[in-house]
């Protein structure tokens, strides 16, 4: 039962906190309030979201007092994260500022002032959550992943709770809609918790929200639906809102610990019913209630800074006098001799312990908690290097064998997972059904195969909500795959984009240490669509990627299952990433040994000698597993054709916004010249859209002799060949424009190039008629053997 | 109440459907099963998704039956559109195949036969449904967008009924999940209405869905608290399904008549409670219940083909066998001496009439339908020709004031929306409030802002409920615009792609008129976030759609308010695509007249005379409003310093795939010449990635003389100015680049070039000095004024 006392020391901390986020909206000096505002106290530009403020502060409070009771740690997730005046003051208070950032914000007024002037600044503190702010695991600004990356964060962390402040306004979006439905996916004996607060404040930026017009019958009947226990919290019910809500952060408390302890005691837990609070209090809560006639306290106008003329107008300065005196904020803090801050004893009450502060929660800290994979042994799950060049093989099932044995391999570790939108089985991943399972918490039939409550597989059909877990995961020092079909990570890649944001953020930050990489692996790639279609061919995520930083995001492209298990190795290694690897999921021809597949990888260049002339007449590269397949076939039939022309292949297996192969490669430009000769004509055969590599041989100065083909948005439901039909990355065409290159070099003459060309014609004319009259022949690839 | 015959007619056109959805997956021949199956009536190669086709057929059929009973118009979207095969076998049997394809698909046994042998074929039908199937408003394949199209279908279509079909695996995604929330959104009075109908038919791809293992009671809480009124349709409870699923159809068709009748009387109907279907049928319903010891029927291994090895293996031929002879196909037809079939009287009894069938409702063909915008005068709301140059304005509050007087000119006509998530007040379009409102159904209160029942503008924070209402609201052809924060359209990146590919794939189709383009407006700009941060600065949506074809997606940049005017008009012009116009919401400088915005908008490009030399040493270019400011700043610089040397100006104004400017530009690829010189150093400044303009110039012989600028992922809450700065792209760092190229062609000597360089780094640090020291100047830039 809630003490008086604790609801004293709450309301104490709420108004120093609500006082320190106001003052960083309005105040460049007496950041105190030492005496009543004048307009020179008032910054030029006034900027910020207050109205979601109070709220936060509230919950940061409340989530406090948890801590302290419980000595339990618990990350604090805030979806509003435009708030962040309320989160900065709280990091403030707690001491976390101080600790990371002693000589910028010190405990005393000079601190204060600090984040006040440079609040919304340039080069001060963003508007947003931020990774420069301590504890903070998400870019604020784009709403809809709080929920989600918090699940992730307790996945694997059995003790950690994650309290989770979701805006009714973020709770619109398709993203956070799909985020409840985790509760099937997180088992609660190896996991820790959430706890979502949805703040029903009621109002976006200009309007009311769908929550804020619900009753609290509806409220209640949606998330019992969802499968969660709602607790409802409203400022307008008669009991003080401080109560309720400090009540309900208890039962919340309770009903976790409950769960959690029944499942470690053995009981299956089918359906655990995770608590949700659903707060309402008003949107601007005690900021100024009404201005000029106009509602401000629980509206929409009170979303951004009200009262805004303050610097120049007496009423609204006026008003931002009285709001602000308020609070009493002289009360609550005393000054010891070297100026620094003593707040209150009741709100000292609710700081917890150092090292459970939001701020300065470790397991926030991935980069502090990592610890790298124990590795499976490529040797035994490559091919080997008595495999004839051109054996057929299978990339992803390869994959799935990898990260069957890093499964095992790991298996006390608990750190590694796959998140996967229903497609592990698809995705040919399933050998790692031989270590583990999918985690799924509700009922389970005696037909389903490889569902446990436990599994480390987390498989849903969204997208979104994996994406967000896995950034939860990771960033909290944990490794993780998400693997998916290539057309639909573009469905998560304004995801990827924030997550981008947030790893490049935290590499300036100096307490914040490196974090496993995201691994995206795209497969049931646009080639391969004979059992579905035209909306599943779509390399939009790849193009777009390589917009990001170099050192960001890495492509890999393996060229074969070898290649494959290399790439799957070094994206585990890397760090404060994102990875991409492209592979096909059906049978290809095998090209390298381990050996030959590692040396490749250091570069993500290489001249595939066994397949090349010296001194090169035309060089052929390629880009893809697929693609690669057709240059080879190309190499063969043009051979056939010109025995005497001299052709050298070259494979790239790694892609950067700044170029081709890797930044070790790339940070040799000559290289560019030894690998593509300095003026031979070169045909470049790409996975994706012709434009991605286009940009990024721009720069090259050799770049006009490059023909590049690719995806250029042709297709259907068809096979592999024909979609290089298609789209002029089929073998035929590959001759076609090597043998241009050779004639406008002299290489060969005008009849041997019109016989050549004619000739590929025919067989793409043939191909066609053949296929219409007589469907595909499945086998039209699969009989196809490299030989040389 | 339901009559026993219409259950006797719906079974029998059940049995009829699912019986040529199994044929196209399996046979070749003998597709009228008139003999038992040999091995050799088996195509070689078996392609599709059998599991969902019964429950499509199950819907199809009591669809039919509410049109037949009311003669009522309905469009049919069908959400788990990779059961193609059952979507085309209710095509074939109403006869909109036979009408629409009548040489290739005719309604006797060839017919079949081609729907057979074509089905998942090459330069055959596609695996899922799509634009060339009759009716189809949706390429399906990527799951999420069924709910949302169809609630867009039926806006400002009163009498239409969109029944809508969502896969149980669907409904996992975040898309389909927030798109329950529409039902705020829809007046009854003016709009149509959507009867939703999930197919809970229990399994995904390889494991259960979210609502397959969710009881009735939970079922029943979730969508009454979403605000619907659900209604449980069971298989396996004792009263016949058929039975129940038509009294369910029949107890929705009553409450939304209800609801319609009751708010066209006059009557305020605040939370109407539309019905909502939740049926549990097994998924692989009728077909091979079990084999091999394996449960397929009601489990997730009846996904795509059973029975797999039919061609070869007896037992899979004698389990399709007893499959398809258990329909008694050849009991529910005749044939007439045309050989045409004559389907029984039952089934004939549930073909609605023919300009009613789903595949021939007129309102799913926006081309046939769509009434070109009366627009609004230009000369009225543009900038006039007194304006001087640099005069400041607002883009988008000019583009608010055309969507204005467009509401008022189509008043009557009602075939314009603005879908916008949340932002139109927040990107200055608020001049539409003096015409229309938003639209909401549910409480609203004295104090709210423009919200009405009836509103033409549609908000909700879920940026993926909106565009997909979008996508329905304009391939049923009508107009539409969706204004959002430039980062945050990434977030419907991939159902723009799909919108694409629809667009695309409808363009071949003969009985498929153009439909209105889709408007995306880009605001919130990545330069201007002073009031948010690095979240919000994301050119990625541009750049990514700049891969599709060139005649499906234009992206407009206007460089001032009279430009963006145009371009607004001309958008709306647009058929058959996508346009993206990115305009700013702030004062920006404006430079044209309407005269010469429209003469520019000719070609996309055009040489600024106004701040041109003759026979220019270098020239300078911008794409993009705010960089277009830089540069005209960074033109007035150089010239201070370098009176002698001689500049011109290009701005450009469209891109697309395939280049620089309009089509009709690119069509003459020597204008480039002309427009940049033959071999003068051009500095390009590009408001989104440099990559962007990298790989649209890449194919211009002279692209090496471009020196390319532009967002290169730097940044934070900070002013425009700072953000160039940051970014490369300030008219310090253009001063700095136009030097070196005037540097390299001997323009300047070296001396001036170091002199021209160390003064714009000094003025570069200094900024950063000051607004270190002081914040930012709020007048930095609106204080310089473009002068000659």
């Amino acid at each position: 039962m809630t003490q008086p006392q604790e609801i004293t020391a709450l309301k104490k901390l709420v108004r120093a906190t609500n006082f320190l986020a106001t003052s960083q909206i309005y105040l460049k000096q007496n950041v105190l309030f030492k005496r009543e505002l004048k307009h020179e106290d008032i910054k030029p530009r006034l900027l910020g979201h207050w109205g979601t403020c109070p709220g936060i502060n509230f919950v940061y409070a409340n989530v406090n007092r948890l801590i302290v009771n419980h000595n339990r740690s618990f990350v604090y997730l805030v979806g509003p994260g435009h708030g962040f005046p309320a989160v900065q003051a709280n990091l403030f208070v707690e001491g976390s500022l101080s600790h990371y950032y002693p000589d910028v914000i010190p405990y005393n007024e000079d601190g204060i002032t600090d984040i006040c002037q440079k609040f919304s600044a340039a080069y001060g503190y963003p508007s947003h959550a931020n990774p420069e702010a301590p504890g903070q695991i998400l870019e604020g600004g784009e709403l809809g992943y709080s929920l989600s990356v918090a699940w992730g964060a307790v996945l694997d962390n059995p003790d950690l709770i994650a309290a989770c402040l979701v805006g009714d306004g973020e709770a619109e979006t398709g993203p956070l809609a799909a985020s409840w439905y985790a509760n099937r996916l997180v088992d609660p004996v190896n996991n820790g918790a959430v706890l979502p607060i949805v703040h029903i404040n009621g109002y976006k930026i200009s309007g009311p929200t769908r929550m804020g017009r619900m009753s609290h019958e509806e409220l209640d009947l949606e998330f019992r639906g969802l499968g969660y226990h709602p607790i409802i919290v409203d400022d307008e019910l008669e009991e003080d809102v401080y109560v309720q809500m400090a009540n309900a952060m208890d039962l919340s408390y309770e009903m976790i610990n409950d769960i959690q302890t029944r499942a470690r005691a053995g009981e299956d837990i089918c359906k655990p019913r995770w608590p949700v609070i659903l707060m309402r209090t008003a949107k601007g809560w005690t900021g100024t209630a009404e201005f000029g006639g106009k509602k401000l306290e629980g509206n929409c106008d009170s979303h951004q800074v009200i009262v805004n003329k303050c610097a120049t107008d007496k009423g609204h300065l006026d008003a931002l006098n009285t709001w602000l005196d308020s609070y009493k904020f002289h009360e609550l803090y005393e000054m010891n001799e070297a100026g620094e801050l003593i707040f209150d004893k009741d709100i000292q009450s609710l700081i917890p312990r150092k090292d459970l502060c939001c701020g300065r929660q470790h397991l926030s800290y991935g980069g502090e908690v990592v610890r790298s994979l124990a590795k499976p042994d490529l040797e035994k799950l490559g091919y080997g290097a008595e495999t004839p060049r051109g054996t057929r093989g299978e990339s992803m099932y390869k994959m799935g064998e990898w990260m069957r044995d890093a499964f095992k391999l790991n298996r006390d570790q608990r750190n590694l997972r796959i998140f996967c939108p229903d497609e592990t089985y698809s995705n040919q991943l399933q050998a790692v059904f031989e270590e583990t399972s999918r985690g799924w918490t509700w009922p389970i039939e005696s037909w389903d195969n490889d569902m446990t409550r436990d599994g480390r597989v987390v498989e849903l059909l969204s997208e979104n909500l994996l994406f967000g877990m896995m950034h939860g995961y990771t960033v909290t020092g944990r490794h993780a795959m998400f693997p998916t079909y290539e057309a639909f990570s573009q469905v998560v890649s304004s995801m990827a984009d924030q997550y981008c944001k947030y790893v490049y953020a935290s590499q300036g930050v100096h307490f914040r240490k490196p974090v496993p990489a995201c691994n995206v692996v795209l497969s049931s790639l646009l080639e391969r669509q004979d059992h579905n279609g035209y909306s599943h061919q779509n390399p939009s995520f790849l193009g777009a990627m390589l917009e990001k930083h170099p050192h960001i995001i890495s492509a890999y492209l393996p060229a074969d299952g070898n290649s494959t298990l290399v790439y799957t190795e070094k994206a585990y290694e890397g760090r404060d990433k994102l990875n991409i690897i492209v592979a096909g999921k059906k049978e290809l021809p095998q090209w390298l040994t381990l050996d030959e597949a590692r040396k490749q990888a250091d570069d993500g260049v290489m001249v595939w000698d066994f397949a090349s002339d010296d001194n090169p007449d035309v060089v052929l590269a390629a880009c893809g597993d697929y693609v690669t397949q057709e240059a080879m076939a190309a190499l063969v039939l043009i051979r056939e054709m010109l025995p005497r022309v001299r052709i050298r292949f070259v494979s790239v297996t790694e892609l950067t916004s700044s170029g081709l192969g890797s930044l070790d490669f790339q940070s040799k430009p000559w290289l560019m010249d030894e690998v593509f000769t300095a003026d031979k004509g070169v045909v470049f055969n790409y996975h994706g859209y012709p434009n991605t590599i286009k940009k990024l041989v721009f720069d090259y100065k050799g770049n006009s002799r490059f023909r590049i083909k690719g995806y250029e948005e042709e297709g259907s439901t068809t096979t592999p060949f024909d979609m290089g039909v298609r789209n002029g990355t089929s073998r035929y065409h590959l001759v076609i424009d090597m043998a241009y290159k050779l004639f406008q070099q002299g290489v060969i003459d005008e009849t041997q190039h019109v016989a050549i060309t004619t000739d590929m014609l025919k067989r793409l004319v043939d191909h066609g008629n053949y296929i219409k009259e007589n469907g595909v022949d499945p086998k039209e690839i699969e009989n196809w053997v490299w030989t040389r």
